[in-house]
């Protein structure tokens, strides 16, 4: 490496491949810059193929634990010169494939910081909504039985609140049905999947949550806005975003919470 | 490399850094795909603030050549594995520009493939759009001066038809004007850029082109759709996208020409 950057943001994709593009995306628009040259430098790993499913993993349906390979893929990315990672998806970082996988990439000698999208969000919400309590959270049903949100989120105060079973369920097939889901429609989305992830945020809603969480890097493709019937709707891929460019350099961040 | 792939699509992107995820999302969208696992491993590496204006070299106003950090991080996508690489900037194809970063490319023992997105697109218009003679193009000063679409349209028997040199300023201002232009303002492009790209489109159809081409990867960020009055309206980085995907493994293409 001569004239180029040594260091950069890493981002570990394809959990889904559109998820991964999203927060690069975000990336980009919270950096300050006018002219190319001023955009940071970022790598996007978006290797889907490789990683088996997350959800599946953390429900017992299958024994192989992605996080191997989400684990050599973060060192790949480092090698690559990534001093600053992150990872757009909520349900891979339930402790059984998130602990694996950062395991390889601290033993590898990462010498750089892994973001937590979790964590980030949870003080992101103490920070910036200090009167939320009860925070719904949108998510899959690995991230709903792994309890990911509640470890992180408990620990400052913060209460978590699902959807009931029958709504779970309604929200992980929008998610991954193979006809209409938003795994294999993404762009765009199909009205089927729109109209009832928007059911489950009013489900929500009526549980009284006073934030909706959109707990699933897919969500943010169905669901948009900064609020939802006067509730916040927050989405970590945004908080996550922030947080990597915050990490990497803080004169940089053009959006402050 | 044990569980993950040791093959992948390279994107060059960070020319600018929208139109490099533009080109990620536009392999996806061309993808056929249910679920995550069946997505291609595609590495994105957008380091804009290591490359130096283009349009600025091409016009002589600076001597530093993009094309040397180009061929460096060329390398280095190689080096993680990518087996075939675009670039999704038209400007960069420059002869001046590109001969450089190839050169670098393949002096470094590069064996995989460098899918040129302006021959493929070339190549394209006489496939499908046989009875098209003459080529509108929108695109950069640098590439009406370097004449890289001459080059490469001329042989296949296309003519390349520009904006007078009134249109391709305004055109030059659309793209790069650092108070509204699409570079500082891609997220959304801003009415004033959305008009004038739309004018200038309008001058290319007066001037009796049979097809235009949105010659600088930033104008489709402005302009959408597959005609303009009439007249179909090509998109190279759809273009190189599908190249990309039938390169790599033909039986995951989705949009056949």
């Amino acid at each position: 490496m001569g004239m180029t950057s040594a260091k950069c943001i890493g981002v570990l994709g394809g959990l889904g491949p559109y998820a991964g593009l999203d927060l690069v995306h975000k990336i980009f628009d919270c950096t300050n810059a006018k002219t190319d040259q001023e955009h940071l430098p970022v790598l996007l790993y978006s290797f889907p193929n490789d990683i088996p499913p997350r959800v599946e993993f953390l429900l017992g349906k299958t024994a192989i634990n992605p996080g191997y390979a989400m684990g050599e893929l973060l060192v790949r990315l480092a090698e690559a010169g990534a001093s600053v990672i992150g990872m757009p998806c909520n349900t891979a970082h339930s402790a059984p494939i998130l602990d694996v996988a950062l395991d390889i990439l601290h033993k590898s000698g990462f010498q750089g910081q892994f973001v937590h999208m979790i964590t980030e969000t949870a003080k992101y919400i103490q920070a910036v909504y200090p009167s939320v309590k009860n925070v719904g959270v949108l998510c899959t049903q690995g991230a709903y039985h792994s309890k990911v949100f509640d470890m992180h989120f408990n620990k400052l105060g913060l209460n978590v609140l699902y959807l009931d079973d029958d709504g779970r369920s309604h929200l992980q097939n929008d998610i991954s049905n193979s006809v209409y889901g938003i795994k294999a429609f993404s762009s765009p989305v199909t009205n089927i999947v729109k109209n009832d992830v928007e059911l489950q945020a009013i489900h929500l809603a009526e549980r009284k949550a006073d934030l909706i969480l959109m707990g699933c890097t897919e969500i943010p493709l169905a669901l948009s806005g900064t609020d939802f019937q006067g509730i916040p709707l927050l989405d970590p891929t945004k908080v996550l975003a922030e947080s990597l460019v915050r990490a990497f350099n803080p004169a940089k961040l053009k959006c402050n919470p």
